[in-house]
């Protein structure tokens, strides 16, 4: 089966005409072009969210059981293309190999979630037996709102997907997906499984589009809901765009770390490093911002330089590499930028710092200090293979410097103090505190998004399930 | 204590100061002015909203044992004013007594709910010990989410701005209200008992103003948070403009009420009755759409337009009286014209259509037959004491009916069979559906909000004090 | 791999020394021995009991992950062996091979459960930030209790057995398995796919024994917890000298059906007499006693005589057999005794009545009517092809009549009226009330046990990990 | 009101004859007699269960609403009795005054949590749309089961009362009340309580009476569960005579303390005082046994030693008194012999050792160290104003030092270490662990209860009322 479809699906049909251009997609790498698909009409998006409408009466009649065994199905693909599928993301997302195989891994674990989910999910008994509701029982049954609108990120092209896609079939929403034009082969593929399993015709259009006609899929009334998954400007804007929509939006933040003089200095530096430059830096809760304890820093930032200095960048067919390619050239040029316009107002480079291969469009890995929080590398989300490491007098301090920030998605901290730990969870403003982690740490299952600029609303299967659905109570 | 207070409440202090104009009170039966309040200026406004943030600070720092507390305290001063306060309802919003004494009981037990929920309040332990999860345990607490900005309606103006504030209070929100022009004196005279029990300064500001402010209210970026509760209309245009705020928007609906040929008739015919023109029909769940199944249609219509006309209309400080005064001129100018193009295009009257008194803003109870569902009488929200009848072949095509609308907030189903209870949960899109009962019921602690046109999200204390907070998530 | 297994199973070592008798295992429907087991000593259940201790240690100590693979990998091994372990179940417990199939495929759903519910499984928030909680944090993790004491019952010998080892298994708990004398084939299956598996020493040990050596087991204080499914009078009896034990009793019942008058008659005679005489009325929840409304009692007295005497009774390899063998002569002979006992004080006997073949102990199914409430065909449990049909006035009379019982498993009622439904929840006293169903309905998740003197706790996966475990709470 | 009644209380009715002999109640201080209360025969306690079961038939059909209010009710009155029932409690229980202040308090707490949890139990949603459930709802509903016999103990004896009381009024249960024989005088005022409150005839009856009565209590198949709170011993042994009950047993203890090194050893050593001696040590979570780390045993012994010489010993009628008697001369004697043979077998004496007042009751405050965990001070439950002190290798060390015990009640550590914190919670075997806390710390709506001999289910309001319903499952 090969993995890469250049046509869009719609209403369950392949259509390789479009309005004339084509989305060309590249290996990341390589800058060899790998796919090149039609741009979807208007037209046609008005016949993928017909078809989602009409998919949506069927869907919604399904039991849990019939939702659960396709999502079983759909899991039982995915393991069964596992290894394509990485190399898909590979090429289509620049992630390194091994980073790649972890996200298909974690594809698996999200659609089984949804699968055992579907069968739990229900309402709650309402105690009224009293004043007016004397001797009367109530309890909410949850359906499903409608047809869903998601806009997925290039960074995990298949789990991110699957985090709205799964849910959505757990709960008998049809959906219109339009995935992140740099890397919308993994959205194609998915589509094949799920046509081969067979749904309804419309329970998922898949389309690359120009912006108008991804606005009308935002703004249409026949949509129930939008999950959006992607940079903070957008989201926003979107927000303001979709009339009485439901919307979760999954934005990104400049995630911090604060590490206590009782730390394992060592062992935390470790693992740092890799929450930092993983995949160049390129997921939601990629550590940015590094604030150290006073006592410790400079023992640490040593450390730490010294472990980013060993990081692998390069090839992400490689399966050393831990760093690969920025994903496009806007990219590196906005990342090199950011850099310089740090240094040129007193920032000092401790390693990194400039572009690595043109060709390749990688980034060195990156680590800064004598930051201000005005500079864009501390206080916007780079979204690169750049962090910063700043020392803080204290736990307190540094938890004000990690909510110095319009963001808040996680943010960890390495501490052995009870009290610091309590202080963590009750003061810093994110939606995750990871004790002893790195901010990146996340479970498909656990609720997860943002706060402040980074969003709203919580994904992690059950929770979107229930962000897709509304209780219906019953009294009697 | 004279429960009339004629200033703007802001930070903490009674302010007589205002743009210059004055929003005039009206006693709505008598159309004597009862009071003048000043509408507040945008620097006015600003100063609210700079002390809803700085109250927010404090507030969020209490336990929930103080904020329980303060509940309690309120609920007294509520049941120590209790007959005031029904007075005060009565003429601000020319309710009828004995439904106004039923609301100020109802405030009572919205506060009390909100007292005991606030020491029940938390989080869930979140299951991750496995994967790259084993070994560890998470959970979250749950953050308020900061300023709530409330925009209240007339026609409860205590019980549904109490729906805003007590779970706010409990969660530890502070907010800025801007009640309706119409009737806003019930919102002062809780300022005032918020004012003796002694609240952070900013916790709770109350200003009348023009739409340039309150839109300012809405769209300041200070404000987490939009609760609003009224028209469609103006709903879902502020959801639009909120930023980034979250919105709980509760909002009317054409609420259908059907009946099966096994109900008692008699005895339902009554409580529709009741169910449609309390109030004169100014309740977002008033029974608007009565659908009978034919084999009784004609029984029950009879049955049901003898009790119309036994409702007593007029006075509302008359405890006979059921059905008051409309809020307004233009209203009831309003809902004359909806009934006339109506008839004008075929519907029946069977009692009333008429204005009952000028003077006094009465309408007489009306009842309509052979309308047609693009009739305003029966799309669009009446908000006055005018409800229609018609005929369903069967239960089936009457749910079809009553999803024929743009709303779902509640609906009413009377039947004894069990498969068509069991239908009626399945299948009418509401928010909540009551069996042999109006749509009209309401308990103050049960998920109460409605779908399609009818809003976003619930109400209900607990669910409001949810929908103020966010989960934080802490893994270790 | 032959699934017969001729030994004990004690700490990881399949053991052919015993007492020096044997347990003979006899095919039930042809008389034929199939296996011959060592009946266990009294050393060799300390030896159990001592490796069950240790193998808590390690199994409390695993994750949550780990646990669930096994529990997978035992789905996987019994999903493997499905066919073979039906055709066991069909020996050994003389189930007919459609039924015994049915087994098979819930014991891989309870298994499966098991495995989807030890990731889920976790405790709760418990919120006492007020008076001299105030500031504090607190919340429940779930620890097991300690090795569980397993005695089941011959009728469902694999997945009754499951509904406690796979439950134990999930929250870490070791396990005693002491099977029902008449069929513990299965057990020793189940063993030996453990064993391949691979768990701790002494994680569940398996023997049959004689009854010092049961009471051993039961009344050791190194055994934390009883998990008794059987017959009445033993599981009482247990209860009574397990010291400090919890215990989950799952005993039985003369479950009962009431046929409303709209009920549809022809469908519910079909399901009634499956409900009946399915497996020789040889579980739980079997219906033993029909109350019809006097209104169509004699319509469905005749229909269901027709549908009994339809009903194939005989060889359990058969396809079309529903009716097989007694477990054992001794119940044959009871059977017989309690019919003619009625049939003396004046039971009508409208089919059956008979042994069918005292070489395969069978017995042909049959239906009573005019019985008393003294007599054992009505007030104690059949646990055979016996069923009585009686009439009663009305609904609620036939409520009075169901209650009037020691037992309190669960019931069915057939009925249309939405009072009676509610009636029925409201005021049958058993533990699970089927709605248009037979008493006989289980779905292997939901909540299930009985009340009276037809148990103590609930089965069902999450309910039994609920008992198998304690909460600890953390207050900080 | 006169708060001493010296009657039994049966079914509604003050009944002053009993068997001939009689009941006499002292003053514990002073030895002087304050009550004399008539031993019921067993044909009163006979009535007193015929009219439990009668009252159960009207009490479980109350609304939620009906039951909250008269648990509001029977709040006010306790609160209009506050300083009186204090008083009560100084004299019968020997508590001193300052501590029995505080149990009222939390009595009332205790009836308006259960006052607000009646109009909050319910039951759950049970998901079973897959497989045979395929389009069925289901859900449960809790049923009180029954009348509740309530043992309760002298040294809370109205708190500990409420506990089973202020549930089964909750849930609808009726219950008979035997109290304990020191200290039975607050039973029969909150039985005046209830009197005037007006329940139905046999909804709580109380009674003094000897063993074969209690026992005839006890065993009762018309009573649907004991709930004891008192001694191992008795505990246990009842548990075996219950027959077919639910049994829910709070023993006691010997809990433990933990000192890390880190704590604030001056802070902890005052709190630990407290814990350990406040009225005598004669509550089931009182500090028993103080572990302290040894780099700062000898440092944290000293400060101790003071501050438990500090305390003061006397009339417990004096506020500054925190040790007052103990509850009879067989006790003193008991736990004056534990002591003498743990110092002949070489446990060293900090503090104490010795009785204060023979005439009073007193035992003065003691502190043994050196002692061994066969030591009946170590090892048993000592019901006195005595504990030990001992040092531990490290807090790994101390973990096992707590859980080499018979019971498992509350633990109590003092650390900042979060690896100990956490290791608290995963390790150390009891119901409850309080960090940087006393084990006597209780919130009356925290679960709480005990594991290994400490008992058996859980109290704290929400937890007994589902110990004392039973869930009733409906599937439609």
């Amino acid at each position: 089966m090969n993995l890469i479809k250049q046509e869009n699906y719609i209403a369950n049909t392949w259509v390789s005409q479009g309005n004339g251009s084509f989305l060309e997609v590249f290996d990341k790498y390589t800058a060899a072009q790998i796919a090149k698909i039609p741009m979807a009409t208007e037209a046609q998006m008005e016949q993928a969210i017909v078809a989602a409408q009409s998919a949506f009466i069927e869907l919604k009649s399904w039991s849990a059981g019939k939702k659960s065994e396709k999502l079983w199905a759909l899991r039982n693909k995915i393991e069964e293309h596992q290894e394509a599928l990485a190399q898909l993301i590979v090429k289509e997302a620049g992630k390194p190999i091994s980073y790649a195989r972890n996200e298909v891994s974690r594809c698996i674990t999200t659609v089984e979630t949804a699968a055992t989910e579907a069968v739990r999910f229900t309402g709650e008994m309402v105690p009224l037996d009293f004043g007016p509701g004397e001797g009367k029982t109530a309890f909410t049954k949850r359906f499903p709102v409608g047809p869903v609108a998601c806009i997925t990120p290039f960074n995990f092209p298949l789990n991110l997907l699957l985090h709205k896609i799964a849910p959505a079939i757990a709960v008998g929403c049809s959906t219109v997906v339009k995935p992140a034009p740099q890397a919308p082969l993994c959205t194609f593929a998915l589509a094949m499984f799920m046509d081969e399993i067979g749904f309804p015709i419309g329970t998922m259009s898949a389309l690359v589009c120009d912006i108008p006609v991804a606005e009308k899929l935002v703004k249409d009334s026949r949509m129930a809901m939008l999950s959006f998954t992607g940079s903070e400007k957008v989201g926003w804007y979107l927000k303001s765009i979709v009339g009485r929509k439901k919307v979760t939006l999954e934005l990104g933040g400049n995630a911090a770390v604060l590490i206590d003089a009782d730390a394992d200095l060592k062992e935390v530096a470790k693992k740092v490093a890799v929450g930092a430059y993983i995949y160049a830096g390129q997921t939601c809760i990629s550590t940015q911002r590094i604030f150290v304890v006073d006592a410790v820093f400079n023992e640490f930032k040593t450390l730490l330089t010294a472990e980013v200095e060993n990081l692998k960048t390069g090839n992400p067919e490689d399966d050393a590499v831990l760093v690969g390619p920025v994903i496009d050239k806007g990219h590196v040029k906005r990342i090199e930028e950011w850099v310089n316009a740090a240094v040129e107002n007193g920032a000092e480079v401790l390693t990194g710092g400039k572009v690595a291969s043109e060709a390749n469009n990688t980034f060195m890995p990156t680590l800064l200090t004598n930051t201000k929080n005005s500079m864009l590398v501390s206080c916007a989300e780079i979204f690169g293979p750049v962090a910063i490491i700043e020392p803080v007098a204290d736990f307190k301090a540094g938890i004000e410097a990690i909510n110095d920030s319009d963001f808040g998605l996680q943010a960890g901290v390495y501490t052995n103090s009870f009290e610091n730990v309590k202080a963590a969870h009750e003061n810093i403003e994110a939606g995750g505190i990871m004790i002893n982690n790195i901010p990146g740490f996340r479970i498909d299952s656990m609720p997860y998004g943002g706060i402040k600029g980074s969003g709203l609303g919580r994904e992690g299967i059950k929770y979107a399930m229930e962000d897709m659905t509304e209780p219906r109570l019953m009294v009697y």
